[in-house]
């Protein structure tokens, strides 16, 4: 599930991170907007702020029988670790078009969504990941330019040690929860976690 | 609720928004970084990817018997109609903390988030919408900045004809249909619409 965090801000690279922006142009101040009460960066040439946001993560677990879809990440952070079909929404994407695409450009899966199984918050990386319960919707897995491998695993041969990130152990977990319910309620945060890795 | 559009570019008042920068300085290119399959604002100078994405809208309907807190709009778009507390989540914010803030800031109101209602997508304006079914933790309501005022309606006395927004209606609907069960399934948009207004 792609947790990915900011790249590291260096000398020479500028982030666009409000909290440790580097080499600002002179004409961009921070300051907290009139009506506002949170720092932004402000262009004090023309008046833009540059409002910044958490971004969405959706993904899915798509099952086929007892078995779990799942895909070994060629990407950094966590290449070589398993993770499901997941990544950034983008621009003017519903959030169940987003999880179809992922699972299309990781997992060339076709899928059909059933169900939202959880809604997490990462506050460290500023993540929402929606997380849906999806089964195929046409036969066919191989792995997109994302993943190393991608494969089912039965319950007891999930890689359980070689998980991506917290938050796919929760997703299984809850999913393991809600089954083939037809209707549930969807799942938050596992008390007290706030999915650093 | 604050489904806020990006201001409209003028010549002289340049966007983040990928698909229409004005005034973009000359090292900014648009290209499709490797390994990607979307233009992206690039500086070639630094390597600097600018990525947007949606952002998400954290709200709530909060309920006091058989009546719900509303407030009117102070600010645009939308000024002077009704909508429920809710605004964009902040960075290194959970969903569930963004909503309790933003009723705090919009109604004066302390609240106890007891179920999820729904997870909205707007894609026209690339939102996510988050909105929980909440409690009173604590007595009394007032104005924040951003409302004109606040009030708590019976179902019937609900102020339909001047909603802000379509989801305002849906959440409103929405939680009609979940009352206090104790589990429900989250609902998305309803089928066909996308929230334009």
């Amino acid at each position: 599930m792609a947790d990915i965090p900011p790249k590291p801000a260096t000398s020479d690279r500028p982030t666009s991170r409000t909290e440790a922006p580097v080499n600002l142009p002179a004409r961009y101040k921070r300051e907290i907007p009139e009506g506002d009460s949170r720092l932004r960066i402000v262009c004090s040439d023309c008046g833009f702020i540059n409002y910044e946001n958490p971004k969405v993560v959706v993904g899915a677990v798509v099952r086929e029988g007892d078995r779990i879809l799942m895909c070994r990440r060629a990407i950094n952070p966590r290449h070589g670790f398993w993770t499901l079909p997941a990544g950034y929404l983008e621009l003017n994407e519903t959030t169940a078009d987003g999880a179809r695409r992922e699972a299309w450009e990781e997992a060339r899966a076709k899928i059909e969504i059933d169900g939202l199984i959880a809604v997490y918050s990462i506050p460290r990386l500023s993540q929402v990941q929606v997380i849906y319960r999806a089964r195929f919707a046409a036969p066919g897995i191989e792995p997109g330019p994302e993943s190393l491998e991608v494969g089912l695993f039965a319950w007891d041969e999930i890689p359980w040690n070689d998980l991506a990130f917290p938050s796919v152990r929760w997703a299984l977990e809850h999913y393991r929860e809600v089954g083939d319910a037809e209707h549930f309620a969807a799942r938050t945060n596992p008390p007290g976690e706030l999915g650093n890795f």
